[in-house]
């Protein structure tokens, strides 16, 4: 089942303890769908300005995302600059130019329209209940936010979490949006906001995922995927997208969902935001195997498999 | 087989947001011993003061608990202050009473002399390694430390590393040992300084063992063990030294030491590390059930299973 991706595409300046690079392609739609490419068909949505060459969108096509609904605005793309220092956990924004992205309003595709499995980026949520419901075919609903609309615009993303089934989230973000800074307990709080599930992604500890009673009729034990530190770090950023594409595209290759292929997929997740991070951008992204995911996958595994 | 613990007896006055406790039993020594003692007979070597009584030391006995290596020594028992914000993670520490604990000089009982497993609590590292020495019998060595003797005394820690087996450290002091920021690499130099084996603990997210190459002759892949966020954190004080019970108790109950019994150690750590928190000081170390116990152990094992 392909699945759509709504999001931002970006330029992005970082600097990192492992180096610099300029104008790489970013944004939480880009690394999402790369890393669901790898799994299933994917479709996206966003917005770039001139600088977006054929050369850019090629980057997707070649790992054949459908690219029609990017909608091509006049004036720059999204860019952002940040860096990270010797703790590579957090991202310090040094600009945010919005340009073309600030007046985003999301365009479905006719072709589109028979989505079933969609993404909702890190967006105003009022976007996201948008896109949301205008597409009446959705079995399942995965949404990301930030600190920036649950401060700022928490009403709006109260509304919106109710359209969303499963949403994937940090541990300051859940503690945030809940109010507690005990995470079992804001997990249950959250999860009374709307949410049948709730991923919470714990950076290099791996995530873990909670459900609402009755949420896939699978229990509410929760369940956490380990991820393996890796020695060379070098650019965290869109880490927790590629995370998201990795749950997302392995959620919608699959003919059903139980709590199996729910655990599964949040061990994909940690193995693709694991790879994210060993090289500057998507370029890690670029050009993985099916066996080299597989591989990590197995490692994962093993890391707290006890017989 | 039975395991000695070196380390402190003391008195804690203890806030967190659940409430506050005054004069209740703690030390490192304390909550190892009284952790250890589901798994092994345990044997202890601390020093109290007068404010020690017969009902104080039958919180150990109760447990088994061999209490002839408790030195009762004119003055007052250490005793500590502190409290937890929200943020239950970190202790501040409000005072540190040192009293008979200051100058606290191992005193090995003869009946001790033939003890096989060791755990060497959080004291001066020369301390350490001077209990290490003199007992001959010695297979397996474990060993606390933190921020102060690794800043302090780093070249007496250094000097006794080398006769530790096992070293049980947080993800602060593993970096902060190594003088490196990414964990893997920080696990990599610490083994290069004498352990076989490094249990890096990550607080709520459970804990990573890392094995130095040829150690144990089980591989060097690392193994993470994922502990269940609970819901109702009293205290944290003691955490760490009732992982460590849990842990060298299950070693020490073995007659083999492979690495699927190591793996399993660093899940009975992690139980008795969450079962700590649960209350105040050693409340619910005193009365657990082997069933309670078990019954964790195979939550934490199902928190990350995958078929």
């Amino acid at each position: 089942m392909s699945i759509l991706a709504v999001g931002s595409v970006a330029f992005d300046d970082i600097t990192s303890p492992a180096g610099s690079v300029k104008n790489v392609l970013g944004g939480s739609a880009t690394y999402f769908s790369l890393a669901a490419s790898y799994f299933t068909e994917v479709r996206i949505v966003a917005v770039v300005g001139d600088d977006f060459t054929a050369e850019h969108e090629n980057i997707l096509k070649k790992r054949g995302v459908d690219t029609r609904g990017i909608e091509h605005a006049s004036g720059n793309s999204f860019h952002w600059g940040g860096h990270y220092t010797e703790n590579l956990n957090e991202a310090k924004t040094d600009y945010t130019h919005l340009n073309v992205f600030e007046r985003f309003q999301p365009r479905i595709p006719a072709e589109y329209q028979d989505t079933q499995f969609l993404f909702l980026g890190n967006i105003h949520p009022n976007l996201q209940a948008a896109v949301r419901l205008e597409l009446d075919k959705v079995r399942l609903t995965g949404g990301d936010t930030m600190n920036y609309w649950i401060n700022g615009t928490r009403p709006e993303l109260l509304e919106t979490l109710k359209l969303v089934n499963v949403l994937l989230i940090n541990d300051t973000e859940a503690k945030m949006l809940a109010g507690d800074s005990n995470l079992p307990r804001a997990a249950r709080k959250v999860l009374a906001m709307g949410p049948q599930a709730l991923v919470i992604k714990h950076g290099e500890y791996g995530a873990t995922i909670f459900f609402r009673e009755g949420a896939f009729g699978i229990g509410t034990h929760p369940f956490r995927a380990p991820a393996l530190p890796i020695e060379e770090v070098k650019d965290p950023t869109g880490a927790g997208d590629s995370f998201a594409g990795g749950f997302m595209g392995y959620l919608a290759s699959q003919s059903e969902l139980n709590r199996e292929v729910l655990k599964r997929a949040l061990f994909y997740a940690g193995v693709m935001g694991s790879f994210a991070v060993e090289r500057f951008g998507t370029e890690r992204l670029q050009s993985l195997t099916r066996e080299e995911i597989e591989g990590r996958f197995q490692l994962f595994r093993e890391l707290s498999h006890l017989e």
